[in-house]
């Protein structure tokens, strides 16, 4: 299998919602009283947000968003990286800003100048280590077709979306608007699918977009069993085999597994991972997979699924590992100490 | 030795600035090429702060400021807390409000509507675990004696005020109101010097602090040879005997000492410590001790010094073994753990 990587500039460009989380340690007591699902995200108003940031505990801040996430990892692997989302002038605008430029990512999109304020994901991270998020959505909302810069898109190997961005017509304009300009550039497209309540919201367009326009689809169990609306992941498995031309999908402790054509690979998790926090750990994966991804091949050699599959495994061994989302080391230092 | 606790309604109430840290990996030719001392704090201005933060890498925000640390730590550890200090009302104004809340803590103090933003600490963490910090003070330099909440001085067992606060006539003024309150309401006063470049700034003013109005000391050993320009501990250490009712003095690996009366105690650091991240570290110690000696004595007993230093080392441990000031875990729990 190859890929287009001819005259890209950047690897992968994100588009996602551009979020500051806030990270605190929760027992399950809070999730209850809050009527939270454990492991999920909800989506709730500025109001709601306030209420709940007044009852957690004291936090820490980071860049979040999950694609940004993706290609903050990207980034850190030595990827080329571009991210397009929507933060306010605002100080954690000025947050999200600085780290993901820090990180050698272009970052192309306005902030704006009125509005709602950037947006904030409060994370509750359980003593089992399952983080279940609340997130206000903010400035990202203002996030419109307008916002897609059509160089960086056409400039870049793959065009990653997340399906987040399906909850608010402007942000699906653009996704869709993106997609288009990847595809008649002769790019690729990749969409994650970001939560099971999110595929339960728009189960018949992700479908379509898998079948139709999707180039390497990224799940994880749930999701995609929620998007299949089936009991076992063998019976996702087989529906998902020719709906798009790769799917990786990651299943936790019991690693990933990857489709592409009539290939199937099976990929066991990374051994003796100490678990702190599992926020970020399906953006990890998929910084890892599309790094290896798009790795300019030997004399025209093709993308060796496995060791894609399993760069994602490394990079998300090492962000659970520790409490928020983003790197703490490094990530090419991780995978050269993992694979030598 | 004993302390009247009598009526208190909180055991400490800390002042000292209100500070917001954002900690960045770096690595050692970061510092050279900024023109920094290793493990020292610097106060720079609005546009330095700008031009630093625009250079380092992408970081993570926590709430910070040195005796805020300290009493997030006493809170943590089941302390009755107060603190007071001065923010702006923008969002990092809101973040330090709402962790320091968060932890049962009192904070009396108003956040101001105009004026400078949220003070900053831009903390870079280098690959040996020592932190190494640019400090933009904004809001900070606002806080003034009338912010000093009378009430709450009088109703503390312990006054603990930074050395950093006598960087400024304002907070230096605050400094003297509260701790004249304390002394007339029968309290006890105590002094962290902060930082050796501190005290070299400070040093005529300190030592008259210390002999005549601190009850408790809190110092490193570059401090104490700073204070005394000695050149060894023992010097240090025989000068300081006398000079306040307790002194407590820290030496990193080496553990401490503390000095108090004709009483004088070794106490060595806790084993094992994987130390991550120096941050916070002698305010973390100064949380245990002062929890310690504000714990009502049973039938009149003296304070137990070696114990106040132990929970001292105990906090510190905990504290330096993750990347960040303020604890990931709840203090009451680590020395449940530690001590049975």
């Amino acid at each position: 299998m190859t890929t287009d990587k001819a005259g890209a500039r950047y690897d992968v460009v994100g588009i996602g919602n551009a979020i500051v989380d806030v990270l605190s340690h929760e027992d399950d007591d809070f999730l209850t009283r809050h009527a939270m699902t454990k492991g999920t995200m909800a989506l709730i108003d500025a109001d709601a947000a306030d209420r709940l940031y007044d009852d957690m505990g004291a936090g820490i801040e980071c860049s979040g968003g999950s694609a940004a996430n993706t290609i903050a990892g990207l980034a850190s692997l030595g990827g080329r990286g571009a991210f397009i989302g929507k933060v306010r002038d605002d100080q954690l605008g000025k947050v999200f800003h600085h780290d993901i430029k820090a990180l050698g990512v272009h970052f192309p999109t306005d902030a704006a100048a009125d509005g709602a304020s950037t947006a904030r994901c409060l994370i509750h991270v359980t003593p089992d280590a399952e983080r279940t998020m609340n997130t206000y959505l903010g400035a990202c909302v203002e996030l419109g077709p307008t916002d897609v810069d059509e160089d960086v898109v056409r400039a870049s190997a793959v065009t990653y979306l997340e399906g987040y961005l399906w909850d608010k017509d402007n942000a699906k304009a653009a996704f869709v608007k993106a997609a288009e300009l990847a595809h008649d550039a002769g790019r690729e497209v990749s969409l994650s699918l970001s939560d099971p309540f999110c595929v339960d919201r728009h189960r018949d367009s992700f479908r379509d977009l898998v079948e139709n326009h999707v180039d390497i689809l990224f799940a994880n169990e749930d999701e995609i069993l929620s998007l299949y609306q089936v009991e076992t992941f063998d019976e996702a498995l087989q529906h998902v085999r020719g709906h798009c031309k790769i799917a990786a999908l990651t299943r936790s402790a019991k690693g990933s597994v990857v489709v592409g054509g009539d290939e199937i690979h099976i990929v066991d998790a990374e051994p003796d991972v100490q678990v702190a926090d599992t926020t970020g750990a399906g953006d990890a994966y998929a910084a890892g997979f599309l790094y290896g991804y798009t790795r300019p091949q030997e004399g025209g050699q093709a993308v060796d699924l496995t060791h894609c599959a399993r760069l994602g495994g490394i990079c998300a061994a090492s962000i659970i590992a520790h409490f928020g989302a983003r790197p703490e080391t490094p990530l090419n230092e991780v995978v050269a100490q993992k694979l030598g």
